[in-house]
């Protein structure tokens, strides 16, 4: 009964058959192993982008900081919701990655309104050198809140970046959950609406700890190597991540996952429903967010459950109504799910 | 027939086995594994410092940068090699990770000597606030040339770095396979010659991606754990972090390994010696640098042998000397040792 | 009819003159000149902060930035107001001098109130070594829109800060201007207030461009100085920087010509409430906000004026309101303000 | 008898009085004011280059390393030489302004040799991503031992940097000393020559602290222009340094006190020549280097001299040749040499 994070699953069985198939001899190291071609030559066929440059880093952090770097010079703003990974959970990386770029946090909730970037973007960059200026727009699909943007609000979105000639950048920690809400292609929810950089979640959705970054104009490349290995990124054993990106590509276990943990949250959320839960926010993908009473959360944890409080303590009022956070990864049982909900 | 480095080798199947064992369900993230606790007693145990704060980072890179940035102040030099490896192939990533620190090459070769290091650090910070003030001490124990300090050797290099107060860091990418070449034990190397802080390698010994740093003062503790997720480099699935490292203390995994790497370098050097080879350094540990004719080269190259020319083109006048450098890992048998040598 | 800006008036004649007088002869640079002796020693009277480390940069921006590294780790964030100069006016100087830091704007207005502020620190700093370290709390006095904080708002705000063990930076470019107005002593202000290290502001107030940065712990000092050399901030000629914060300290100048500022300010502010304009934020020192019908902007640009529109532009519906700011130098004459008046 | 810098020495009258004419009314901050016009039709015409970016800070480090940042990337290096003011007395600014560049030490003495230059490049930059990418070549003229390149000299090591695609950068500190005694223009010892980008000096050719940095590509100037404000090197006040080089460039001011200051060190180093000194450079420019045994030292000191030792101490062995650098300014009197010289 393990809500907390689907940071915290195992690795998908099929990923690591092939990691350990990948064990044998000698491979080249930092990225000139064979593997590592057939996952720059599925992830360009997945993204319908052929020009597309392809690079493998280990930790979700890495991917957008290494992006956003790549995207955005130190005396500019990186445009993103106020609850946006990079500005909450990442202890400065992005500062630290950017030489000290800003973050300016898209008034209104989680989910940036076209309207709400439009400001916010006219709002800077209009003291000549005395205020940053204008850099990139960091979208989060999933949200952090677990919202899916659609892709008239991801188009909406980019056209208001490119109405000011800024780069769009996606990080996509969840993307594959996003996407089989969808029902859209990689390409549709990327550089068709309008996005120039993804960051491409594999940790989350089954693997061990491997996010591709994306460049749909291979001319940020090179410096993308660079800013990677500076920032202590590139792996020499590197063909263990590459088999993690080949085996997650392969027969779509991506999707697979990604539609498992999507069904998880869906039964869990019908089960809470059906007891009457009140939803912070509408459960699109595989992360809910409800509040309970006190008193049942703290029947819960003693029964063993894991997962988060959403600003609040375990210890008060029996009655206060209290929210939390219950990510579903692909790898829970129905019998958990169902025990969880038996317990409420 | 694969002597082109050690970080190209495969996992040690010990190691593989025990990350599969920890494949089942939910583990906490970022470090909170119970396997990380082994992890901690164990490398206590082994370096007899019950206090010391214990880290594990994917990357060689990463734990040296981290641990200099712990250590050193944006204003201030690492005294280091010539040909340490955190100068010329990090990519900047200690200037980077220290926010600008220098680096100061101390004169002369592979090995820094005691009289070296101290008229180094003698002719730093000697201009008040004008030059760069004396930073640590950073020592690569195998050497980038495949020499081995002796106790007395590092000794005298912390005490002058103790005459100056600066803190001494050793970069331990080949740590067991220097340790295995002195019979000391892993203190004797570390806190009881001088050294505060150490990258304790485990990639180019058997593991897939791990090193762990540890500082024999905890007070920096809090600090690095900071600068480790700031540099995007603590990983949500620790917990294969923390197998891998388990696996390489577990049975003296890592001492063995480093044994039969050595082992297999004395075999090939014996070889080598035997058909006449000229050899450039001693060859202390795992690493051989001899230089052959060119033609010889060329043969070996066209018969699949595997290694680095060291400073020097495949093509030209076919007699010329040319150096290169061979590698030996844990995992090369004898036979291709032999089979090798037989192609000279 | 100039009230674009106090930083664009012309050096005081006393400053001046002891400029000229500095001017024979060679004098030890870098801080080393007799008169830097001067300045030390009356700044440390004058703040009755015997011990307080005294050093001069050349612009607000190096003030702000060398003292909030000094006091901020890369890994920390910045508690300030939403309009704070080093957040809107300072292109990324902070994040830059501190490696990467981050400011977190407190919620609400111009000034901070010690509820938001309370509630800001509160916020950052529960997410372990995930989101960014709570840092210093830095105040702006004079603030961005002309508002002078009380002392008991001032003790409040520290009060707060100190609850979190948090340092508290104060951006005194307008020191003196608020001083004044407040009646108390400059230990009152800061220190005694609990304010950690001020940017004594000098060139708004009649300097060619000197800023003092003074900590009352005078352990920070060293670091300061390394800090200000590594930014490029150390002047050979340093007395020439000496001359003016010693003659902006003699006889009270920087007193003086305060009064006065605020004293023309209060005059155009009287002109101004009496043809009925409408002020934005009470004009507690000598700047203004008020808003006019368009029309008369465009007017009074047409006959010479200058001043700053805050937030509109000059063309468009001639009856709409617009605001402006109009700040009012030490120098500006009273027929100049009334000029400026008779024409509205 | 002050020889210790030409950095200490007092402002030219010329450059004061216009700096005092300029102290009238209000003038437009940060660079918008009139003179600035002035400064940069003077400058673009004085080096023939119509399009040139034309920039002031106050100090020369400030110079260099907003230069420097401009053309070089993080992850590259600045070659230069091993005695280069950017590496031995700018504190790591170059690095802190880079973002963490490094800079690769040319082999050999004061002046590069093309040579030198080009093995130091060539050595650089074949590691892959592995080792830091070349970056810009930065020359110092006058050298730091008082050297001066010639055209030639200077032609060669740009065509190393062109043969290369590198950006070239002079650290013109002493740019006027060197080129009065070339006898060129400041285009053949700049751009005709290969130079990229200048740090103009007038610091120490008697202003009170203005340099200029002048790009004769205009693409760099916003870029330049967003770095110096992040570096909080704009001045509001900007007038008082276009006025000093305002000030500078009229009537030829720069070269007459160039001219002044070199002709005073011919003389000085005239009169050591007759006491039989012993030089350790030829002093081209302004800059001296002699050994005397250090009884002569302690006489001429104890008899209120003010020079730098170079590389000893004032006390030891009477009779031991210490070495010392004499700096003359523009402003030495032919009494005080004489006199200096009478001592000996």
């Amino acid at each position: 009964m393990f809500f907390a994070s689907d940071n915290s699953g195992p690795v998908h069985p099929e990923v690591l058959d092939l990691m350990a198939q990948s064990n044998t001899g000698f491979a080249m190291a930092y990225g000139a192993d064979p593997m590592m071609d057939e996952v720059r030559t599925r992830l360009r066929d997945v993204f319908e982008a052929p020009e597309a440059s392809i690079h493998l880093v280990a930790t979700g952090t890495a991917a957008n900081s290494l992006a956003l770097a790549t995207l955005c010079q130190p005396y500019e703003t990186v445009f993103c919701s106020p609850v946006a990974h990079i500005h909450e959970d990442e202890c400065n990386a992005p500062e630290f990655y950017t030489g000290g770029a800003k973050l300016t946090l898209v008034a209104g909730g989680d989910k940036m309104t076209p309207e709400a970037l439009s400001a916010s973007i006219a709002g800077e960059g209009v003291r000549g050198v005395h205020g940053p200026q204008r850099g990139p727009v960091s979208i989060t699909q999933v949200t952090e809140r677990g919202s899916v943007y659609t892709l008239n609000e991801l188009r909406d979105l980019c056209s208001v970046a490119k109405g000011y000639d800024l780069p769009v950048h996606l990080d996509g920690a969840r993307f594959a959950n996003a996407m089989v809400v969808l029902g859209c292609t990689p390409a549709e929810m990327t550089w068709k609406a309008g996005v120039d950089a993804v960051s491409f979640g594999g940790t989350k959705n089954g693997l061990m700890g491997v996010e591709a970054v994306i460049f749909f104009d291979p001319a940020h490349a090179w410096e993308f190597e660079l800013r990677r290995k500076r920032g202590a990124h590139l792996f020499s054993k590197h063909r263990y991540l590459s088999a993690q990106m080949a085996g997650y590509l392969r027969d779509d276990l991506w999707i697979r996952s990604a539609r498992a943990a999507n069904a998880n949250a869906a039964r869990l959320a019908d089960g809470l429903r059906a007891k009457g839960a009140e939803f912070l926010h509408h459960p699109d993908a595989n992360m809910i967010f409800v509040a309970f009473p006190r008193f049942r959360h703290q029947a819960l944890f003693a029964k063993g459950a894991m997962y988060n409080l959403w600003g609040g303590k375990l210890e008060g009022d029996p009655d206060e109504m209290l929210a939390c956070r219950l990510v579903c990864d692909w790898s829970i049982s129905h019998d958990q799910i169902d025990a969880f909900l038996d317990m409420i």
